[in-house]
């Protein structure tokens, strides 16, 4: 597998559009369309949370019915969550429009929102959105970076990310080229059962809808559901992913080695994506990236891994570069998995370095081992922040990724709608 | 029941005493003791963090032996945790210098610490601080106020509160008047199932051992357990109860109706203390309530109201005034239990009136209510706010505290250590 520029239009028969719908930002664009020239196997995971936006309501019932997806239209701005039946029927006009535009079923328009929760959506501008999106000069191979940078709210950066892989082809010792690639957006309300994030990953490989949802489920639950930036599980979390099969490989029905490749793929690009959102956490200033080895179990592993990143004392601490470990062995010992104090270890390690000797030992043997606070600060002075916790009880292992919580975490949840 | 002056050293037969032992604060008291003149019964709740500190684990051992308490030391500053085989010596050694400076048994000496995890206590200055309070004149009825100032860190605060209330005394017919005081702190690493917090309550009512358990862990349940400053539980937390029997009523054995008056003048100490320790969370401005109504079970009721005041979207909404009411329903959907978002109810209300004409419908049927932005705006000016949540699902109903999370909270956990 191999790095390759592009995003979400990256594979073959996707197109991209973005357009400035007004919707809440001004001088931007804020709405986004992705299109396949063919028609696609979707799979999606979404948010747990019991209150679920409209676009959730609407994803998941299209992805019940067997028909096959061909775009997904998304907003920035306005959630259209807690909107009644009044945001279901958005949703429907919304789906209409871009179908009629596009020559396609409205049963085949997917859509994401991020924004504000509880405002109604602005349904003429939305319409006029779609429309110049829509239009045939509106959509093309090249503007999947513009579509990633429409979907940000407090975004800061874009994310994109796009690989290239191979698999088999038809005939015996064919190889086909494939390219997956997918754009994502979150920084608040970002936390472990899907963040308020949206990511939407799109490839040109041919696979089954039972297999693509495989993949797809494997693959959040190491990636977007380990990061997290202020504990709050969004009502708007969506990661769908389209395969149109234009790549032309025999379809993957089954666990084989093409289907260990694609799940690979996706899960590095789905890794790339998750890291970007917890280093552009709102007001973060750092990357927390945090390891658990030796855990019992593989649920304990992320259990243990999620809440060292999600503890606002941690992640104060890190803030102010205090080498405060009491504070990440205490986030493991509420983390509801059981293991022995006196048998774990914490570190710090530098970004990059996996090897023992980069490693600053902080904890052992149930006390503070003798470590020098310099190099502690010293490892807590970059942009990115690697902690290490060994707990000596099994081997299963996991990382999360979180970020440090800062006076701009404050300002800008202070006023976020004003 | 009737509010008294006083806290710890209120009711008769105990006595309180505070050092300025230098451990690390400078220009203020930060040892104190709570010895009683007959011994006491004693139950305890501590926290459910797996990383426990020697203190927990020192009262956890004594409670557990039939043996009677007659002292309690507390130290703030330093919070012997995580500190191996030496903090539990540091335990032993703490008590020992009590119980031969006060003439009683090391085993009836209990422990609290609060502050730094990770570093040894200077048990020279713990000796010091022990023999100025245990001294003849160190202690006495008038110093619980000095007691409640020395325990406290980043409290800006102290808390003490205490109640009077009658059983009936050993004759048919006679009353005793019974008197229950207390103090706490807590202002950061916050969160249900005991925060970092110590409280003590002490009382002269003559109650056995099984009554006074269960009168401690039913209390905690509604009062401790249900404050949130930051989702953090600490290795610290502890709430005890001593109860010296020198009221001279007959022995409480069972749910009798002493039992209940009791029971019920223990919860309203222990809410106004977990009130006034959510009030006083690190950098708040102000005290969030958050009362759930109708859920379908207890437990629901509880999780829904301890999600909304543990949100960090919906605490830096509160901190800026804005009627972010999304972030609330947000808070109760990822809560962990089940509802309708059709069915719920979401109002603002003002301090002190549970009248329905005092109320702000912000959501209902599923979306936003018609409301006023300024007369929600207005109600999240003051000191108070308060929320509530009608689900609509049951008959059980649970209240929760916390507060705005601000800059300040940031800037005090950034630097806490230096």
């Amino acid at each position: 597998m191999q790095y390759t520029e592009g995003g979400v239009a990256a594979a073959k028969g996707f197109l991209a559009a973005a357009a400035a719908a007004h919707i809440r930002y001004e001088g931007r664009s804020d709405m986004a369309l992705v299109f396949s020239e063919a028609p696609c196997t979707a799979a999606g995971v979404f948010t747990s949370n019991v209150v679920q936006a409209a676009p959730v309501q609407w994803d998941r019932e299209r992805l019940k019915e067997a028909s096959a997806v061909r775009a997904v239209v998304v907003n920035a701005g306005i959630a259209n969550a807690c909107t009644g039946a009044e945001g279901l029927r958005c949703c429907r006009e919304t789906a209409e429009e871009t179908a009629s535009a596009l020559g396609i079923r409205a049963e085949e328009v997917l859509i994401g929102s991020t924004g504000v929760i509880g405002m109604a959506l602005p349904m003429d501008k939305i319409r006029a959105g779609v429309r110049s999106m829509a239009a045939g000069a509106g959509h093309s191979r090249e503007k999947g970076t513009e579509a990633a940078e429409a979907i940000m709210t407090t975004d800061t950066v874009r994310k994109e990310a796009a690989c290239t892989f191979t698999v088999r082809g038809r005939r015996p010792g064919e190889t086909v080229s494939v390219t997956l690639g997918g754009m994502s957006k979150g920084s608040g309300m970002i936390h472990p059962n899907m963040c308020t994030m949206l990511a939407y990953i799109t490839t040109d490989l041919a696979i089954s809808k039972t297999m693509l949802d495989r993949a797809v489920h494997a693959v959040t639950a190491d990636t977007f559901n380990m990061i997290s930036v202020d504990g709050d599980t969004s009502t708007n979390d969506s990661f769908l992913c389209l395969a149109n099969g234009l790549a032309g490989n025999p379809e993957i029905t089954g666990e084989d080695e093409d289907y260990a490749a694609f799940e690979e793929v996706l899960r590095a690009v789905c890794r790339t994506l998750a890291r970007a959102m917890a280093a552009d956490g709102e007001g973060a200033t750092k990357l927390i990236e945090t390891t658990v080895v030796h855990a019992a179990t593989k649920d304990d592993a992320r259990k243990l891994a999620r809440s060292v990143v999600s503890s606002n004392l941690t992640k104060a601490a890190v803030y102010g570069r205090d080498a405060n470990w009491g504070r990440i062995l205490c986030a493991l010992g509420y983390a509801g998995a059981a293991f022995d104090p006196e048998r774990t270890e914490l570190y710090f390690a530098a970004p990059g370095e996996a090897g023992k000797e980069k490693r600053l030992l902080l904890f052992s043997g149930g006390s503070a081992a003798d470590y020098s606070e310099e190099a502690a600060a010293e490892l807590l002075s970059g942009a990115e922040v690697r902690i290490l916790c060994d707990m000596h009880m099994g081997g299963e292992e996991a990382t999360a990724w979180g970020c440090d919580l800062t006076f701009d975490y404050v300002r800008i949840n202070a006023d976020y709608r004003s």
